[in-house]
C-alpha cells in the first residue's frame, strides 16, 4: 500500500500540472496591449499545424512517422529581426498550455517574437499510434524525454528552414514544470538549436539521491504552517484521529457520511485511498496557492491555503470534531462553488488527457523519490520504497523504471558547463525542493519568487501579482534579450 | 553502379580505420619509460572486463542487457590524484585500439592516469545479440552512436562509483576517426561525465551540406601530387586508358593478366569493381601515408605514396604502358613483401570484424557524402547520389539512412557553446576535409599536423615522427592538464 500511495500521488501531482494550464486564463491582465474580454480570458489566436515526426529518432527499424501538433502565433513576429519563443510542451494538450502561458503572449511584442507551442508526443493529439498508443509496452516504447527533445530539435530545424526570415532567428525554449525540465534539457542537449531556456518550476533534481526525498512534503507543510495558526498541526493530528475512527465499522460509516463520500469506506484499501486523497488535496493546494481567485480544478479563492486554514485552528480537538474541521477545509478545495453533491476519491484534479502518459513516464524515466516522516512534515510517515514502486510499474506496464538514467543523461548536479538557462522557482511550490534555487554560474541563474506557487511567473500579468513575480518576469526578459543580443552581435561580426 | 562505388568505398575506408589499429605497434619508441621489445611492439598489459549494459538506453520495452567489453590498465594510476583516460571505442575490436593507441600509454605516467578502453557495441566481443546481432534490422536496431555514447556514460559512472579513489577523478575522452567523433560528441552530450575530449582525425563535419563533397578526394589527390612528379596526373589518365581497354574482350584479358587478378574481369560490373578497388587503394594509401615503415594491411615502406609515385612519372604513355605502371604502383600496396600470388578485388584492407557494423551505420546515421569530378581530383567523376545510396541501404538492411540526423543531433557547424575539445587533424589525411581545422573558441581548439596522415598523433612516439606531431602531442597533453587542473581547483574551492 505504501508504494501505491507515493505512486498514485506522484501521478496526480503531475496530472495537476497538466490541468493547471486552465488557470492562466482567469486573472485579469495588467498589460494594456492585451485585450481583457468579459470572460477574463485573453483572446489569443494561433494557427494549428502538424509536422511529420519519426516515431523513433534513435533507431531505424521503425521508420514510420506521426503527426506532431504545434501552434504558431505570429502577430508580433518580425521577420529577420525577431526571436522565436518555443514552448516545450509537457504532459498535456498543447492548447491548454498555449492559452494559459500568459507570459509568452505578454512578452511577444517586446521580443518581436514568433510563438511556437509544440505538443509533447503521446499527449493531446500527438499520439504516435493513435488510440492504440497506450495499449501496450511496445506502442509506449517511444514515450521518453529524449524522444520528445529530438522532436523539438527536428521541429525547430524544420521551422527555421521553412519560415521566411527565420533561418538565423535565435530560439528560446520556455516551459513550466516537466515542460521546464524539458526546456532546460533542450538547451543542455541541443545548444545549437536553442540560444537559452527559461525553466520555470522545473524539478530537475527531484531524482535519485540529488535532494532529500522529504523536501517536497516539508514545503507543503511550511505553506500550511505559514497560512494559519496550528494549521499544519491540525492536519498532522488528523491522521491518528482518522486511524482510530476507521478501525471500527461505526467509525467508517461516520467518516463516509461526514466527508460526503460518493462511495462509503469499507475496506482497509478504501481507507488508504481516502488518506491518499486527503494528502493529494493538501499537496494540490500548495501548488496552486496563488494570490488571486482562480478557477482551477474547482473554483478557488485567493490564497486558498489561508482559506483552508481558517477551519484548522484547533489541533487538539476530539477526533470527530477535528475531522469535521478537516472536512470543512477539504470542502474549500472541492466545493468552493457549493454545488458538489458528493466527493469522489478517484478525482483530485480535472480529468486530464495526460494522466496515462505521465503514469508511464513515472514508471520508466521520471522516478522522483518522495517520502514523509510526520516530523518535518504534517503527513503520515512513509519511506521511499523503490522496489515496491518498481513492482507496481511492472504490474501495470510490463516495464521497470531506471532511476539512474535521468541523472546520467542530464547531468544531475554537475551541469555547470552548460549556459543560458534560467531556473525560476516559487517559494511556496513544493516542486522547488527539487529545483535549482541558487545560481550555478553567471549564465545558469536561479530566480526565486518567495510568494510564488507553481510557475506563477509563466502566467499572464495580474493586478494581484506580488512584486517578486513582476521582478522575476522582468529579469527573465532581460536575460532573453541578452542571449539574443549576443547571438546577433556574434553573427554581425562574422 | 555510381552509388555502390561511393558506398563500398566508404565502408572500406572505415574498415581501414579499424584494421589500422594494428600499425601502432611497429614504430620504435623514443620514450625511455616504455619497453621496446624485439617485436617492435610495446608490452602493454591490461585487464579485460565486462559490464552489463542495457541493450536499449532509450526505450524500456527491451530491458535485457549485454556484456560490453572494456580494458583497464592501471600501472600509472594514482588513486585520488590521477586522471582517467577513456578511449571511446570505434568500429572494431577494442584490443586493437588498446594495443595500438600508443599515445595513451605514453602519457599515462605523466597524467597519473588510469587507462580505460571501452568497446563499441556491435564490435569485437560486445555483441548485444551474440552471433545473431547482424542477422536482421530488429537486432541491429540498437547500433547507433547515441546508444554507444550512452554505454560510455553509464560505464564511466559505474567505474567512478566502484573504483576506489576514482569518484572525483576527471575523465578525458580520447578517440580517433569515428572514435574521435564519439570522443567529441561524448563531451558535447555528457559534459558532466567527461572533462574534455581529444578528437583525433574526427570528420564530424563530413555530413550533409557541411563541407564540399569533393574535399575528401581532392586531398587524396594533393597527397599524390606532392609525392612525385606527374603522379596524380598518371592516375587521372589511367581511368580513360582502362575504359578503352575494358571495352574489348582482349583488353579485359590483358587487364586481368597484367594486374594478376585472382578472378578475371568479364562483365561491366567486374570492371566497376576493379575501378573501385583501384580508387580504394589510392585512398588507403593517403590515409596511411606515414613517415616510417609499417605493417598495416600489408607491409608498407615509409612514405608509401612516394614509393608508389616512383612508378607514376609518365602520364602520357600509351594505355598499356601506363597501366603497367599503375600495376607497379598498386603492387607496392598489395605486395610489398613480394609473396602475393594474385590480387583479390574484394579485399583492400585486412579482414575486420567491424565491416558489417560500419556498413549498417553508414546506412543509418553515418551518411558522409562524397563526390569526385576528375578536375579537382584524380578520380573518375562521380556525383553524390543519395537516392541510389538510400535504395542500396534499403535493399541490404531494410532501413533507410537519415542524412540530417547527425547534424541535428550533434550541432553541425554550430558547436561553439561547447568546450574542452581538441580537434587534431593531419594535413595528409583525406578525412581532414570533414574535420575541424580551425579554432572555434579558446576551448574548442584545432591542431593541424601538416605532415600527418590519419591520426598519427594517437600513435606511439617514433624516432621518425615529424616535429609537428611531437608538438601536437605536447599541446594535447598541455590541454588535458589544463582541464584537469581546472576541475581540481574548482573542487578545492568548494
Amino acid at each position: 500500500m505504501g508504494a501505491s500511495r507515493s505512486f498514485g500521488r506522484l501521478l496526480v501531482l503531475f496530472s495537476v500540472l497538466v490541468a493547471e494550464g486552465v488557470r492562466g486564463a482567469f486573472p485579469r491582465l495588467r498589460a494594456a496591449s492585451l485585450p481583457d474580454p468579459a470572460s477574463g480570458s485573453v483572446s489569443r489566436s494561433y494557427r494549428t499545424c502538424y509536422f511529420d515526426q519519426k516515431i523513433d529518432h534513435f533507431g531505424f527499424a521503425e521508420d514510420r512517422t506521426f503527426k506532431q501538433r504545434f501552434l504558431i502565433a505570429d502577430q508580433h513576429w518580425k521577420h529577420y529581426h525577431g526571436t522565436i519563443l518555443f514552448y516545450t510542451g509537457n504532459e498535456g494538450d498543447i492548447t491548454w498550455f498555449a492559452n494559459n502561458t500568459g507570459l509568452m503572449w505578454n512578452i511577444a511584442e517586446e521580443l518581436n517574437a514568433l510563438l511556437i507551442f509544440a505538443e509533447h508526443r503521446y499527449y493531446g493529439e500527438s499520439l504516435p499510434f493513435g488510440n492504440k498508443s497506450f495499449t501496450n509496452a511496445k506502442y509506449l516504447n517511444y514515450l521518453s524525454s529524449e524522444q520528445a527533445l529530438a522532436d523539438f530539435a527536428v521541429l525547430v530545424q524544420h521551422l527555421k528552414k521553412t519560415i521566411p526570415g527565420a533561418q538565423n532567428t535565435p530560439v528560446i525554449a520556455i516551459g513550466g514544470s516537466y515542460g521546464g525540465m524539458l526546456a532546460a534539457w533542450f538547451r543542455m542537449k541541443y545548444p545549437h538549436v536553442v540560444a537559452g531556456a527559461l525553466a520555470a518550476s522545473a524539478p530537475i533534481w527531484q531524482f535519485e539521491n540529488l535532494v532529500p526525498c522529504g523536501a517536497f512534503y516539508s514545503i507543503v507543510t511550511q505553506d500550511f504552517k505559514k497560512s494559519g495558526n496550528c494549521c499544519s498541526e491540525s492536519i498532522r493530528n488528523s491522521w491518528a484521529a482518522l486511524n482510530r475512527l476507521s478501525s471500527t465499522a461505526e467509525g467508517l460509516r461516520w467518516l463516509s457520511c461526514a466527508f460526503r463520500l460518493c462511495s462509503p469506506l469499507k475496506t482497509v484499501r478504501d481507507v488508504a485511498s481516502f488518506k491518499a486523497w486527503l494528502s493529494e488535496t493538501w499537496v494540490n493546494l500548495a501548488m496552486v496557492d496563488y494570490p488571486y481567485k482562480a478557477n482551477f480544478l474547482q473554483p478557488l479563492p485567493a490564497w486558498p491555503i489561508q482559506a483552508v486554514c481558517k477551519y484548522l485552528r484547533e489541533p487538539k480537538l476530539p477526533d470527530k470534531a477535528l475531522l469535521k474541521n478537516i472536512f470543512q477545509a477539504v470542502n474549500v478545495y472541492y466545493n468552493y462553488s457549493g454545488d458538489a453533491p458528493c466527493f469522489n476519491l478517484s478525482q483530485t484534479a480535472t480529468q486530464s488527457l495526460g494522466m496515462l502518459g505521465w503514469y508511464y513516464q513515472a514508471c520508466t524515466e521520471m522516478v522522483m523519490p518522495m517520502c514523509s516522516d510526520g516530523v518535518n512534515d504534517m503527513f503520515e510517515p512513509q519511506k521511499w520504497d523503490f522496489h515496491a514502486y518498481s513492482d507496481n510499474c511492472f504490474k501495470v506496464w510490463g516495464v521497470r523504471p531506471r532511476p539512474s538514467w535521468i541523472p546520467t543523461s542530464y547531468g544531475g548536479k554537475n551541469i555547470s558547463s552548460h549556459s543560458n538557462i534560467i531556473f525560476s522557482n516559487g517559494g511556496l511550490d513544493p516542486w522547488s525542493g527539487g529545483g535549482v534555487t541558487r545560481n550555478i554560474t553567471d549564465t545558469l541563474v536561479a530566480i526565486m519568487i518567495p510568494e510564488g506557487a507553481h510557475h506563477l511567473d509563466l502566467r499572464a500579468n495580474s493586478p494581484y501579482d506580488p512584486d517578486s513575480v513582476l521582478q522575476a518576469r522582468m529579469l527573465e526578459v532581460h536575460f532573453m534579450k541578452l542571449w539574443v543580443e549576443k547571438i546577433k552581435t556574434h553573427k554581425g561580426r562574422k
